[in-house]
């Protein structure tokens, strides 16, 4: 009975806490039981992707974002003819082309051969690209929602290319998706033997089906949509087959009318999530907390500015830093109801600047749909209201 | 046309080479629309916790997971009066006792602290508890499902701390959570200058409910029931409270009739998940797949046995190799139908060795249900099925 009155006092200390005469119940009765398969809180409803139900695009809730890994329930999606619903056992990966010996694997033999896992951010090679003639977006989900960050499991690409004996002669890969749009791209073949990834496996578990399940081609890094889902075809290539997805799709049109090609590296970006638009900045100490990353490796550091640009200081970044991956910034600072002007400015391990805006449009032009790396920023109201900047 | 000759064509070699003539549907038609929130493959569906539906346990299917993440889905559980459903507006964590400013902070007062994330294994000192008189489980989710790694996003306890003013004569604290059994557990403070987190972040979203949404204590590396769940209340003690779960529960008895307390630290262990329990093995280059953790930091490197421990091999560590969290460890072998002993012993940056269960008998005897890091194995038959070793 001690331990009642003990228990029974707290309960009630709590429910004075929580401004409420009322002992919740969950300090009262016996919980729920333990499902097969976890789901969030029903109180975190609102955490989703945007648009829900479209058949080919989804952005990813950033400012919900808590550490590296994005949930794989709440990563990007971007497709072209809808998510199709595979069959691991009938799935197929062949490999041929300038090669001495094809080979088709089932995702057992996929299974059977040496694996890694690594930790690398995709980011949509349109993400942001409706910035391009100045804010347009209201939230850093609309903005830059088209970028997560994952663990990957799979074989390594020169694993496979050793086993199939590659011809001198090879340049490129292609590599093709088993959806209905047989979405393909062409990869230089370096990328084959740095660092490209045939993965199976997603922050611990297979693949959602909407982030290529069963196996996905990952070249950290690169554009996403080189990163082809579905992945059933590799042929190796003199040359690139100059696919709709690399001529009429994701390249930058320049201010003279034509148009780069194969950009695949996505150069260095950062992002504030917190405070970004739609929230709200109450009095006192506050942080400012950001992802940031490159396709050229780590985050050397980033920059934040609270008045514009006028003065930066260095953030703190979460250890590890890991190449080719998000890394999370943090800031903090103290509130008074003043007028803020938030941004952030990443350099990688290459010496590379992310660039204003005005740098980029100055090389680019405002043609270009894609690659859009710029410094963003919020600005925070005098009533604490935070808005694009 | 030419096109869709082509398609056409890739279509039907698809087929065949799947084994039959159907082209599949999700290479003819369009594909689903992406969900707010999206779920496993339905392929993946026996990828699940066992028991389901059980109040207070749930072990995680390790043979299933690809990386060192564990799908926040598939986390081990263990909990003692259910899961409750906490609305994280109502919910408070008081800090008081040897302390100058007791504190009481919502959610929204945690949010705007300065959080870091980091990557830690839980293990439940009760893993692997049936195998102290030998071979009991069939599976790799029966031995050793209570553990699973994590991305965990929070305050560092020693922030909040500072924030109180703690009495020189505090030497630990009490952690209690919000559900119904008030379940507890006394640290020494000097975790709470080391590493603890007040966790509300796991894999990119906020916690699941069943590990302690909206808040959980983190102590890297100490036993998972530490660990506290729905995390409501911290008090500085100049003692700990020698509350049931530290006395009755969780102590190590010894074969003298003594028992160990505030044994917290999970020591190096490692198991094989691939070939485990239950699979079977076929004929050609195989990969022995599994995951090492201390308690104590980085694992240093974990050795493979083919022979029962007769040789051993030094296992591939996936990169990056972070402390208190699992690692991920490969050996490839061939197998022609030979009999084999697998075993694997994990050796941590402090020099500690996983021991043989021999060994941990020797000093502790066997009536301890907790802390069983002994050295496992499986046997490959000559059929290629696998079972305990």
């Amino acid at each position: 009975m001690a331990c009642m009155r003990r228990t029974s006092f707290l309960q009630r200390a709590f429910a004075m806490l929580a401004g409420t005469n009322v002992i919740p119940g969950w300090m009262r009765e016996p919980g729920g039981t333990v499902p097969a398969y976890g789901s969030p809180s029903s109180f975190e409803s609102a955490v989703a992707r945007s648009p829900a139900d479209a058949r080919n695009i989804a952005l990813s809730p950033l400012a919900a974002q808590r550490g590296i890994i994005t949930a794989s329930g709440l990563c990007f999606v971007r497709c072209h003819a809808g998510i199709p619903a595979i069959d691991p056992s009938q799935h197929r990966l062949l490999i041929h082309g300038l090669v001495k010996s094809p080979l088709v694997l089932t995702m057992g033999d996929l299974a059977r051969l040496p694996a890694v896992a690594r930790i690398h951010f995709l980011e949509c090679s349109g993400n942001t690209g409706s910035e391009w003639r100045g804010p347009a977006a209201e939230t850093v989900q609309q903005s830059h929602g088209l970028a997560s960050c994952c663990e990957w499991t799979g074989v390594r690409l020169r694993d496979l290319l050793e086993l199939v004996g590659v011809s001198p002669s090879a340049r490129w890969f292609l590599a093709e998706g088993a959806d209905a749009a047989a979405f393909d791209r062409s990869i230089p073949i370096a990328k084959a033997y740095d660092d490209a990834l045939l993965a199976y496996g997603q922050n611990g578990e297979m693949l959602r089906p909407e982030q290529g399940y069963p196996l996905r081609l990952i070249v950290p890094g690169y554009e996403g949509s080189a990163n082809v889902k579905w992945l059933r075809r590799i042929k190796l290539l003199a040359q690139p087959v100059y696919s709709r997805e690399e001529t009429a799709r994701y390249t930058d049109l320049m201010p003279n009318g034509s148009a780069r090609a194969f950009t695949l590296i996505m150069e260095a970006k950062s992002v504030i999530v917190s405070p970004s638009g739609g929230q709200h900045v109450s009095s006192g100490r506050n942080q400012v907390v950001g992802f940031a990353w490159s396709g050229r490796g780590k985050i050397a550091h980033v920059d934040v500015s609270l008045d514009g640009g006028s003065s930066w200081r260095r953030a703190a970044l979460d250890t590890p830093v890991l190449p080719k991956a998000f890394s999370r910034f943090t800031v903090a600072f103290d509130w008074n109801g003043q007028d803020m002007a938030l941004l952030s400015r990443a350099t990688d391990e290459t010496g590379y600047v992310q660039p204003t805006l005005a740098q980029l449009v100055r090389v680019r032009g405002v043609n270009s749909g894609y690659h859009n790396n710029a410094i963003h920023g919020w600005r925070v109201s005098t009533t604490g209201a935070v808005s694009r900047l």
